[in-house]
């Protein structure tokens, strides 16, 4: 398996630059030394760590030092919930699950509607707040463990974040937060406010268990400015500095970009009925040569081609069965409409299982709430 | 009574340049109009509006129009935590309570404990929550009624607030806020946010009884820029404007300034012995002359006297008396001694039943809490 890791097509990257994205935010590459240490206490491997889907992080060795040595630990990640959940959203869920289930962890889960409300002038704050609640049945759907997964809905969970929201707040000034976010003028104050709020939930666990909780957050590498202030300040407040893990983005149905709500046409919704997702995917723009006849001569190219994105990123566990369907694309072997037929099934089949499940959900819903689990952290003195 | 308003004493302005002030804020000063038709909405006079101490206002007569229509109306006050409360801080509760009193209102209570650890370094959270409640105690000593009166503590009842905070908060820009407030680059963020808190409160009565409510806030003017942002946005947010009565600070018993914890052998606290505040008193700072021969040749100056003050602003409610006290000083036939004493006296008296009723206080303490009483507002559709 490691062999296919330095060799095998997915190493190489397709359609973001994510080395010039490590240079820019400064993070870690994810070398074997950590993926080995993180398998090795998992006591299996994963795709998403051996295809380099996760592929950067800070702090991961001290984190999994922490977890061997016996601290206590958690994860910690998020949504903002502006609208229905894609397979964009959902894969570093699957690796976080895995996570869970792997390393016995609870799970902090911070859905933000006050910032999609603050942020979409579209949104009013009652529809937020109920993406959060339908953005929260797609975690039950994944079988999140209810007594290991805590949602936070902040509009409704405030309380758990505020008093060391404030304590986070007072250490940075708004020159921080302009030049770590790109605030202006007309920022609203809610969004000068918000980061706080999602620093905090990086703090939460220790205060809820009253001892010193290593956190891990697996999340986009977008989201790296709000834990790089967490880390800054986080001894001066008394925490352990949390580590990340950040995972590739889904590349969308469509000829570039992420998976985005922006292009509904290529995103494939958790909600999308099965044979919609199926022919989202039937329609896809592949790595594929204009005719039969050049993609016979030529062969495609997978390493540009959203369908074989999704199935190194999601939907082929089996790594020689990977490689076997990459090297038959590019010898032209293997042609876009089948290849994107057996996604469409793999799809189909995934929604119908999927949806199956989050119907279920709606009643087990209050068991994930950190209200229905956690007393609001007290006040004490330091 | 009137004619008192007009020519008495108490007319003078002393220590503060209050005209200015008004200049500066932009309110508009009391008129004979609106108290008249305070009293004769409460059923009688109050000495803090006949002797001009609540001196101005913003809306005042579309508050009273809209209590005498029948429409729903609450009163709003707070305090900032970081101390122990002074008499300075209890002469707009007096008001307010009588308020409440007169015309049957519920008060709502804010206690900022966020606000005053986010301001102080000195300050660590769990103090300025410690004071919270301390200074509840003093709202309870005034025999404030338990079940109209819901004290609000920012850091606990953040969940009150932050649902109606982050619509207040997204009408808001960072612009605007430094304009209003002076911040800087390097003021915290928490303290960029706070405004919006502040605000909240007064939209939410209308959230909680679930009918649009009119609320009147006495206070001192200097948390006027505050309300003068809630009413800007109120209507776009759909709360009615609030209003607001502005108090004249009581003064120090030093040379000059306002009654303040940064100069605490001028001030009397609530919790200061009684013969520690009848010796505050004593020692007092008059507007008499250097010798008692020359005090009886010239006379003192009552307008710029701290004890003098004193009565006319809280220990002297009749007006007959109070007006005979300055004629005396003035003529100098009432010596600064006497005068002191006097007053010494009435203190002392104050601050022993005061503490008899606060210290009974705090069995009664749950009662006054807002959490004990309303519910969590609830997001709606608009």
């Amino acid at each position: 398996m490691e062999e296919s890791v330095q060799v095998g097509p997915w190493a190489a990257e397709a359609f973001v630059d994510y080395e010039k994205l490590l240079k820019v935010f400064g993070a870690k590459p994810l070398t074997d030394s950590e993926v080995h240490k993180l398998e090795r206490l998992a006591g299996e491997s994963h795709l998403m760590l051996r295809r380099r889907v996760f592929y950067s992080h800070r702090d991961l060795d001290m984190f999994l030092n922490m977890y061997e040595a016996g601290y206590r630990c958690a994860l910690y990640t998020g949504r903002g919930p502006s609208g229905s959940t894609h397979l964009g959203h959902i894969l570093p869920w699957v690796f976080t699950k895995w996570l869970q289930d792997r390393l016995g962890l609870e799970l902090f889960f911070q859905m933000t509607d006050d910032e999609k409300f603050l942020h979409e002038e579209r949104l009013d704050l009652p529809e937020s707040n109920s993406f959060a609640y339908e953005n929260s049945l797609d975690l039950i759907a994944l079988e999140f463990e209810p007594r290991k997964t805590h949602i936070i809905i902040d509009t409704e969970d405030i309380g758990y974040l505020y008093p060391v929201a404030v304590k986070v707040a007072k250490k940075i000034t708004y020159s921080t937060q302009k030049a770590t976010f790109g605030f202006t003028d007309s920022t609203n104050v809610g969004l000068v406010f918000y980061p706080v709020l999602q620093i905090a939930v990086s703090y939460l666990p220790t205060e809820l268990y009253g001892e010193e909780t290593y956190v891990l957050i697996p999340a986009g590498i977008d989201q790296d400015p709000y834990w790089r202030i967490a880390r800054d300040i986080a001894q001066s407040l008394g925490y352990p500095k949390p580590s990340q893990i950040h995972n590739k983005l889904l590349p969308g149905l469509g000829p570039e970009g992420k998976m985005s709500s922006s292009k509904p046409e290529t995103a494939v919704y958790t909600t999308d009925p099965p044979e919609i997702g199926a022919q989202k995917v039937m329609r896809a723009f592949t790595g594929g040569q204009p005719t039969v006849e050049l993609q016979r001569k030529l062969g495609g190219n997978p390493d540009r081609c959203s369908v074989f994105k999704m199935y190194e990123m999601l939907f082929e566990e089996d790594d020689s069965k990977l490689s076997e369907r990459y090297w038959n694309c590019r010898t032209g072997s293997l042609l876009c409409g089948d290849c994107k037929a057996e996604l469409a099934s793999r799809v189909q089949k995934f929604l119908r299982e999927f949806q199956e499940r989050r119907d279920r959900g709606r009643d087990k819903l209050h068991q994930y709430l950190i209200r229905s689990k956690f007393s609001e952290p007290k006040l004490k003195h330091r």
